[in-house]
């Protein structure tokens, strides 16, 4: 179960670990973008994702033998440096199976955490991990079908209502769901008039279209410039939690993912990965409205990204 | 005269132009630059550097029909681009002379809003001014020897005390002093334990030299990454203020302005010309000497540079 009282256990257990991020106003992007702009930089956290909040709620909410086995991860990068701290933290051994399409960042950073990484197809990131977690009885930490992954993102939530009293919007990226998931949850339950909207890329818009059709719908594997947000289906807990509390999803496509991604950067000095920039790239898009006086709180969910990147913003306008 | 009393003035007055730019800390740079890291961000305040806040002062100051005849500026760019905005916001016209080694950014944001160019060898760029101020009439605003500037510039010292009100030291970068001097006088007098740290061009220390000399010594004219930072001598009316608040000047070399640019960015997350990285260098390069559980604010001056400078960065290791 996920609720609010599992993200504030959650937020006791990994209260020393982690940085609390703060919320950072920025009026030149506000004046750009037509509302009233906060950004919650989880770049700027610990292994700069806030992945590092589940996968530490996790390891420290398992029994101490069973953690002590080993943990594998099925990872775009982002959770699998998160999993690799937290194993790190813990003395265990972490094996993390990435898709070889993963930026080398990414991969480098979870390597000097001590973690042994394996490479793979995109598309056999789980069963790869699956099977490692058979064979050598490793734990598998899921990257977001996890209530407990779910509560350590959700503290992001806590943190969002006790900086910003008086947000009117919290614009979240999703993946698998579980970010978005927590801090919904932990939002919703303090401010419960507060509006979540789901920013997801365009051609992976595995939400969107599954609560059209009613069900979990499963698209086909895509390319996306939002490398951290491949997943094609929702997660099987998250989306009953998603799909009653986010009120609405937009679809971002790639050229906008860049454009937001300059535009933080250079309006607003703020450099974060491209899937993180996806809720300004909705604006960008005109896909979401926004009003003069509304407070958005865009959560900037991770920085992985290196100057091999911030050179291919050249040539984008804005 | 600078005071706390007109630096308080100054803040009332400017208030509904500026943006009020948040503390930002970084636990990311405080775990390698071994304290407590406090960034406050005029990369991020409206026309990108803090030239805006003695600009709007002295301007807002002036006599109505004094400041109609027009106004012309010197800058390496920044405060060109602060009198830019200034005299658009008044309905006046602006002359700004820049050097011809000024990053293109810097011209096209002066030309952006509005006011006219002229580019000049550096050691020329006072001359000009003050020929065109006699031919046409126009006022000239000085860059930092001017009271008005300085307490302008002073409010980042009222913010910073409001916002951080246990903060033990406050690192600035120096050129010619006119931040340096307001920021001082506000902190200072409102917070007298807090030590403040003037950080200049190694090859420029027109600041340290000076204090050794017991008066104004004017240095050969010399380039550097740090292009916002390259007055050579100090203010006539900044150096008394700043010989008596600042406990210590330190010299920055190009290189560990580099190396703390590509800090501030790859681990920091926030964009910030080299000129404003000096202080964050200083302690990279061994020059400044802190304490794990000291507070230091770093004031991050100006943020107007392009993908062409971080481009430089990717060979640089930190």
């Amino acid at each position: 179960m996920l609720n609010i009282d599992s993200i504030l256990m959650a937020q006791k257990r990994i209260e020393p670990y982690i940085y609390k991020t703060p919320i950072i106003p920025s009026q030149n992007l506000g004046e750009i973008l037509g509302c009233e702009v906060f950004i919650k930089p989880e770049c700027m956290q610990r292994t700069n994702s806030f992945k590092i909040r589940g996968a530490l709620n996790k390891m420290l909410s398992m029994p101490k033998d069973e953690v002590q086995r080993g943990v594998v991860a099925a990872s775009s990068g982002n959770h699998g440096k998160g999993v690799a701290f937290a194993a790190k933290l813990l003395g265990v051994k972490a094996t993390i199976v990435i898709p070889d399409t993963a930026p080398q960042i990414k991969v480098d950073g979870i390597k000097d955490l001590g973690a042994e990484v394996i490479q793979c197809k995109l598309s056999e990131r789980h069963i790869i991990a699956n099977e490692l977690s058979e064979k050598y009885g490793y734990i598998n930490i899921h990257p977001y079908n996890d209530y407990d992954i779910m509560a350590g993102q959700g503290t992001i939530g806590l943190e969002i209502v006790e900086q910003l009293k008086d947000v009117d919007t919290v614009v979240v990226p999703i993946g698998g769901g579980g970010l978005i998931a927590g801090i919904s949850t932990a939002v919703k339950s303090k401010l419960p008039d507060v509006k979540i909207v789901g920013a997801e890329p365009y051609n992976l818009r595995r939400y969107a279209k599954s609560i059209e059709a009613g069900e979990r719908v499963q698209l086909e594997e895509q390319k996306s410039e939002a490398d951290a947000l491949l997943t094609s289906t929702p997660g099987e807990k998250n989306y009953p939690i998603v799909s009653s509390l986010v009120s609405e999803f937009v679809g971002v496509k790639d050229e906008y993912l860049l454009k937001a991604m300059k535009l933080l950067l250079m309006e607003g000095k703020i450099l974060a990965e491209p899937s993180s920039c996806i809720g300004i790239g909705a604006i960008l898009q005109g896909e979401l409205k926004v009003k003069r006086d509304e407070k958005i709180c865009f959560v900037v969910s991770g920085g992985n990204t290196g100057i091999d990147k911030i050179k291919e913003l050249e040539g984008i306008s804005i």
